[in-house]
This record gives C-alpha cells, sequence and structure tokens, in this order.
C-alpha cells in the first residue's frame, strides 16, 4: 500500500502560460511512452517478478514513476492557466477543452485514450527487464523532443530534471537485468526448447 | 508524491488454487469498473477540483484504490499458484497464459486492454462528483457478482470487505457532492446558460 | 421497433458556416458524453431493467437521444456547408475530411472513433440508474463547454435547449432511482453480502 | 425523430435457455457486422447522400435495423434466462455475467466493445453505397454462421428471418447504386482526376 | 514468402516540403482506408478462398499494397524534410513529433492508430469478395480527397497513379466476383437456409 | 517493393487438427508480441533509421518476419482443418468461428483485434533499437509458452524453429545497437540536452 505525500519531488515551475506545450506535454501523462505507462508497467511486472532486488527495484521505480505523473499533472495545470474557451479555440486546441474543460485526462497529444495495449509484460523476467530497460530509452527520447518544443527555461529544467531520472532508472533495470541472467547462470532455459 | 509501504490493507487469503475465478478476479484489476479504473479517475479529478475537501478526498480514495489493487493482484496470483500450462489449457484459460503467463495484465476476464475510455472527468464539480458516486456504484456490483462466483469462504471475506470499501467511498463522495452543491449557492450557474 | 418521422424535435439553425465549430460540435454526435452515447446507454439498460416504469423511461429517454443526435447531426451539416477541401486545409481541420470529406463520422473533437467502453452497465438497477443520472450531468456540462465556444446565437440556442432536455432526464432518472430504492425496500440486498 | 412503438418486428422466440448461444449470437448485438454496426452505418452515411431515394433508403433500412436490434437483444435475454453464476461460470461464460450480470452489452463474442472503426464512410455515394451492399453480404454470412451454431428450430426460425431481410437490403442498396451511378452519368468525375 | 527488391513501384517525388500535407497524406499509411489496410485484409483473406484464381489474385493485390504503403511512406518523409521541431510546433502538427520525430507511425491524420478492427473478412467468398471492392473504391475516394488537399503536381502524380491502380483492383475483384457466384452456381447455398 | 514466392520458409506439418492450439498459436499472427507485430515494427522504423547497415537490417528481418506470418497462418488453418460448427462450439471457440468461419484474423487468442498501439518508435535509434531487442525477447517467450501448451512434435518443431529465428534476430539487433552507439560517439547528445 502507499501513503501520499502532500509535496511534489520536484517543485514544477513554468514562465508562462502555454496552452500548446500543455497540450505537447500531455505525451507524458497520458502518451504511450509517458509516466503513467511506466508506473503501470512496473507495478504490474513486480507480482510475478522473482528475483527479490528486481522486485524490489520494480515497486520503487514504479512508485517515483506516479510521482513524476503528478510533476507532469501539475505542470500542465500551469501551462493552461487562465486560459479562456475562444482562446483555446483559436489556438486549435479546444478539443480538449470541450471534453475536460482544463483539467486533465490520460491521452497523448492526438487526444487518444491510454491504453494498457501501450504496456509490455510477457512473465520472463529477461524478456520483462529488457522490455523495461526499452520503455526508459523510449521515454528519454520523448523527454528530448518535448525540451526541443519549448523555450520556457523553468519547463525545460522540470523536463531536464525528468529525462535524467529515466537515465538512472534505465541503468538501475541494466544492472537488474544482469543480476536476473547471473541467475539463470547464463541462461539454462536456453537449451530447454 | 508517494511512499510505498510493504503491507498490505488487507490480508488476502485463499484455500485453494482456483484459476477461473483468478480470470474473473481480474475484473477488478483490469475492468471497466475495477480498482485502477477508480485510482485513475479519482487521481485525474483531483488535478483541476477546485473544492480543497473534495480534492483531498480524491487523492485519499485514490491512493486506497491502489492499496485495493494491489490486494486484488497478490489474491489473482495465489489463485494462480502452481498452475502447469497444460491445466491452464483443460481449463479453457490458457488464452492469458500465452501472453503473460501466470502472470498479471491489466484486462477484463474477457482479456480487453484497459483503457482511459473507461474513465469520466469532463471538469465540472458537479458531474464528476456525481460520476465518482457512480463509479462506487458499479464498483459494489461487480463485487456482489464475484461474490456469488465463488464459493472460496477466505476469497468471499476479501471481497466482502473490499465492497464494504466501496459503500463508504460512495457515502463520502455523496457528501462532497452535497458540499460542493451548497458552495455553489444552490447552483448560480445554473442560471447562467 | 421503431417509426421515423421526417422532422426534426428543434428545428436546428445557425447563422453562418463555422467549420471550426461543426468539429468541436461532434462532440455531442461520437464524443464519450455525447447523445449516441446517452441513447445506447439507455436502450442497452431497459432489456434487463425490471422496475417497468424505469424500464419505460429508459426506452423513452434513449429515443429521444437518437432524436437529439439527428439535430447535432444536422447542425454540424450546416456548420460545414459550402467548406473547400483547401479552407479545411487552411483552419486545420482537414483531418475528418480527408476520411469523411463534409459527411459525418462517430468521433470525438479529437477524431477518435465512438467505442462502447464509453458506456456503463452493470446489470444492478440502482448502480446502473445511478450511471444514468451522471451520464446526464456529463452531458449538460459538455453543453456548456460548447455554449462558450461559439458566438452564434442560433448555434446557442439550439445547445440551451439540448442542455434543458438533459437536466430533465438527470430529474427524471433521479425520481426513477428513488422507486427503484423505494421498491427494494431499503435495500434489502444490503444485507446479503 | 423516431416514434418506438413497443412491439417487435418478429416474435423471437426459444425452445429452451441456451446461455452459450446467448454469448454466441451477441455478435448480430455488438459485434462488427451486427445490427448495431448496420444501423448505425446507414443512419450515419445519410447526412451527406445527395440522391433523395438513396437518402431515404438510408433511413429506412437504418431504422429496421434498429428494430433488428431489439429482437436479436429479447432473444439473447430469452436464451439466458434462469442462468445462475455458478452455472454460467461451469458453462465457462461468466466472463459477461461478472461485469453486465445477465444483462447485454454491445460487444462481440469475444467479448470486445463495439467501436465506429468498424463503420464505414468516406462520403462518396458510390464508395459508401457499395461499402453497404458489402456490410450485408457480411451480415448474411453471420447469420448463416450463427444457423449452424444452433439446433433449436425456433432460435433458428428468427436466425432465418433475419438473413432473409439482409438479403432484401442488399438488393435494395444494388439498385440504389445502380441510380447513383445513372445519375452521374457514367463517373463523370472519373476524368477530373 | 516474399523478397525485397530495392526500388519502388513509381518514382515518387515532391516539390517542397510540406508538412501539412504530410500529416493528411498519413491517412493512406495508417488510416482505415488505406495501403497497410489493404494489403492486411487481402493477404489475410488468401488463407481460407478456396477458389484458386481469387486466392492468387489476393496474394498479387496484397503484395503490390505493401509497396505503396512504401510509395506513401517515403513521399509523408520527403514532405517533412527539414522540419525543425518550433517549425512542427507553429504549424499545429507538433503531436506526431512529441511521439515519433520526424519518422513514420501507422494512425490516421487524427493520430489515431491503425487497428484490424478496419478489416473485414468473415469466411464467405462472396461477402469476403464485395468486401475487397468496397475497400477499393474507398481507398479511391480517399486519394481524391488527397488530390484535392494538395497544390503541388508531383505529389499529385503520385496519388494519380495510386488511385488508378484502386480502379484496377476494383476492377480485378468484380471480375474474380463473378468467376466465385459462377462456380457456386447461382449460389446453391442460398436454398441451405 | 516485395516479390511473393510461393514457397514457406519452413514446412509447416501438424500431427492432428487441434483447434485449441489454433486458437492460442493465434497470438503469433496478431497478438501483441506475433509476427505482424515485429514486421510492421521494423518495416516503419526503417523509413527514418539513419545508419545504412541498421536501415537494412530492419527491412531484411521485418521481411522474414512476413514469411513467419504466412508459416503460423498456414499452421492455423492445418489445424483448424475439418473442424464442423458444432464441434467449434463444444470446445468452446465457436466465438471465432461466428465472425470469420475456419478462416484467420488478426486477433490475440482472447479475440482482441491487432492495434498499432502494440508498436514502439520514438525516431530515436538506440531507443528504437532497444525496443527491437525487447520485441524480440517477448516474442521469444511467448513461443516458449506455445511449446508448452501442445503435445504434437511437429507443432513444436516449427515453434522451436520460428524461437530460433527471434534469438537470431535479437542477435543482429544487438550488433546494430552497439554500431549505432560507436557512431554516435559515445553518445555525444547525451551532453546536448
Amino acid at each position: 500500500m502507499w501513503i501520499y505525500e502532500a509535496n511534489l519531488e520536484y517543485d514544477a515551475k513554468v514562465s508562462y502560460a502555454d496552452p500548446r506545450m500543455a497540450q505537447l506535454l500531455i505525451a507524458q501523462y497520458g502518451g504511450p511512452n509517458g509516466e503513467l505507462a511506466a508506473a503501470m508497467q512496473y507495478l504490474n511486472q513486480r507480482f510475478d517478478m522473482e528475483n527479490k532486488r528486481a522486485r524490489q527495484l520494480l515497486v520503487d521505480v514504479g512508485t517515483e514513476e506516479l510521482a513524476h505523473l503528478e510533476i507532469i499533472g501539475v505542470t500542465i495545470r500551469k501551462l493552461l492557466k487562465g486560459i479562456k474557451p475562444m482562446q483555446a479555440r483559436e489556438l486549435g486546441i479546444a478539443s480538449h477543452y470541450v471534453e475536460h474543460e482544463n483539467g486533465l485526462f490520460y491521452v497523448n497529444p492526438s487526444g487518444n485514450s491510454w491504453t494498457a495495449d501501450y504496456l509490455k509484460h510477457v512473465g520472463d523476467p529477461v524478456a520483462d527487464m529488457t522490455s523495461n530497460i526499452a520503455a526508459e530509452e523510449r521515454a528519454r527520447a520523448v523527454y528530448e523532443h518535448l525540451i526541443s518544443l519549448t523555450d520556457d527555461p523553468l519547463v525545460q529544467d522540470t523536463l531536464r530534471f525528468l529525462r535524467e531520472r529515466e537515465l538512472v532508472h534505465a541503468a538501475r533495470f541494466k544492472e537488474a537485468l544482469y543480476i536476473i541472467k547471473e541467475e539463470m547462470n547464463t541462461r539454462k532455459n536456453f537449451y530447454q526448447y
């Protein structure tokens, strides 16, 4: 179980409202390579990951991704602050307003609802941990795309912080994959099939 | 942000492995009215719920639903314990095994991946809180269906505990709706349109 | 069975073509809280709603929502009248044109196809009727958002008429819920689980 | 707009409860080639079908498909009559029960929610009417599959009636296609591109 | 099995980068009536199409549609050439950039992921071949829409070439349908049901 | 473009009809980690993979996966040979029969339609190649699950052959990732953000 603590892992600031950036940033809230996807993939895998250290890592990183989801959510809300309906319409981003006003929803920038089809889990520790490393690499790349889509130095700071965390997670998943493979003693099940 | 605490909110026990029940119980893991859906709906709504007490309630209940998701996950794993591939095939539940072995995934009993299309959020406090009350009523009904689909008294105990919690949540959301309406002073925005 | 009558429930007029508003208004044609969703939810629930008055209400309201769907469809077509491909491209709304020309399709403003995942039905009269009240509240809120996204007084008139109808439906579903609860005599099934 | 008339287009009878057949028959309720899909495709296309007779035909057939949807719904309910939860579980069809009890939902026999992605509409009268002819041929084929999956002569009677109607619709759509092509005077737009 | 040959079926040229057209043209890459949909529908149907000539035709046309998919992919890449992130943002098409940079993905112009729900296959040769004729008619109509959405004569040339091929495919599927019906000797199975 | 050659990459044999295995094996035809998913992911990535050797590898492996898709398709058809409707119903696998007779469709064993949401492509060579390695590891694991779900030695032979190919592909993608990283000279873009 989880305890909620009312402070953000990173103090998400913005220099000015920027609704178009809000609409793009939602990629990391409800997109295929975003924080919800990461959190849900790791927290789901832990139930059958037999290696204890790997399992603990999945819980730790999964829980941190929930905190990142919160950072993204707060940032998007600040980027949307004070936007009126007709402004949203002028900017070409009123599709979101119609359904959710200036609130959030688990969608990607094109407005597609988040789906568990984005996630990977086959119940094989090598395959699953490799999927996690790939997930972190993709999240990193999407953060890089987002950094190139804003001029706001404060938003860039937040995005750089989150990008760094993905690199750390990728490194830790690589260690876990090494441990898992060691434990399997050079893949005994290689010979089984 | 959240802190993970390594103990379950309820000590989920089962009397015996029951893979068919596992396949049905997954409704509360990844189904349209399950715990993931509840957690995600409330945690998403909090970002734009202006009433402070209602917002806090959304965080509290959303966080508890994550704990319930964990209870369901642990129970499913126990119900699947020791099941071999050919047994799964005999029981007609190998569709899940092929893709996820005896692990979990965010699907409903028919194997459909969870989607945010299940969730409701329009950014209107009255509409959103009413959606939450409805969500709790549906979760209650699904728990009642599940109770009638097992003879295992330990599984039934867990399901009854979770059903009770949904009733509590529904009651608290009704209070919040009352407060929101009071605050709006008998719906001033009624006259606005 | 249904008989079609060739006149609209409300004389849907527009002051001028407004293709961007057409693209937003489609929320009530094929969106998660739109008229198709309402019609389909109620007409589906009637098959197992045991209370006779509630069942009749579901048929009546469901049938009226089909009429509203028609009003929305006619309005969108008027808002798109005379729009040429290159104009659609200039306005940033040609994504729809490519696939459907100036016709309609069951999508939300972001172009997502309508899905029954939007609908709620668990076969419990209390839960289902509560889901319907919530559906009407959300439809009302979306109409309010749409009213704020246009300056055309004729379109606003139609939207206000439809919004009013949602309030009436919500009130009638609340009555039905009261009747259902009375009939259950303070929820006997409360003690069953 | 539509007027509801409280009698079925065909007196749908069943000889005995047959929950497995109910689960298969739902193909014609919420499946890709079922009655909802047919009704929604035709009623959507009418908004931009310029030929008056073709447009009227779309309304007529679309409205009749709604009546067929009702026939299917009533039949499924009869096939499920009296089924208890544990029976549903024994029969391997409890996935539906968990989410919807013995009620209906717009799904195919595998439990996938209906989606407008099944529908075809490109705003070109020749292409759209051809899509409708194909839709009727598929519906016919699915009825033939269903007839071969039951021994109940009363259910077969209903299915044969509905299959016959699809043949009639296909014939009328072929006539409409002929008229549309005539009107285009051997496809003037052939030379346009 | 297939052998890849490193040249295009048609020399896809563009006069200038046109990222908005790229975003629309993706309809024929990952949209419901695009080349992937065509290829996948025909290659899937061949496995149970009993008439030998019809089966061979499905393989031939399916394989050609893969070549068309390649032509579309190359054209989109040329239309996106040299586009910088901030330019994409200015043009209102950065939603794609965030997730895929200037690469491709199987989506329609609204950004919806391709799904096999677009495809038709019921295992009845008449119904399936009719579905294919309809698919070609729709593809033709979408090419016509695209031609009207660009002023670039080179892009129009490619689109006209592909449109012509769809007309050829439609004609060949009509011949195959005729052969299939002949073989069935005026539909013996008409009397079977 | 591709040339079709009318022989299979591996002579797919089966010892006996086994419709339940057919229903499970479809995981590799239309499932999230199946051959269609692999082929489509690699063939899509090649359009923007700048390293020439990596790009050629994507085309080669993507084309081979299409051949594997064909092997799976042929095997499923053999496993379904001679199955009558009522047999399918008895075996609990008639959901597929209703919609597709004994033909194929791009679904997973639970009957969910294939979606491009399964695929990964962010336009970053390191992230994309890592995603491919993970895809191959998952495909391997799913083949291992399938091998454990059949006793037919001929089907096992085919599955082992295909599993071996995935290991070869994984190894080649690892080489390509190494080359890509070398070329980036220890990730210059690491310092860019």
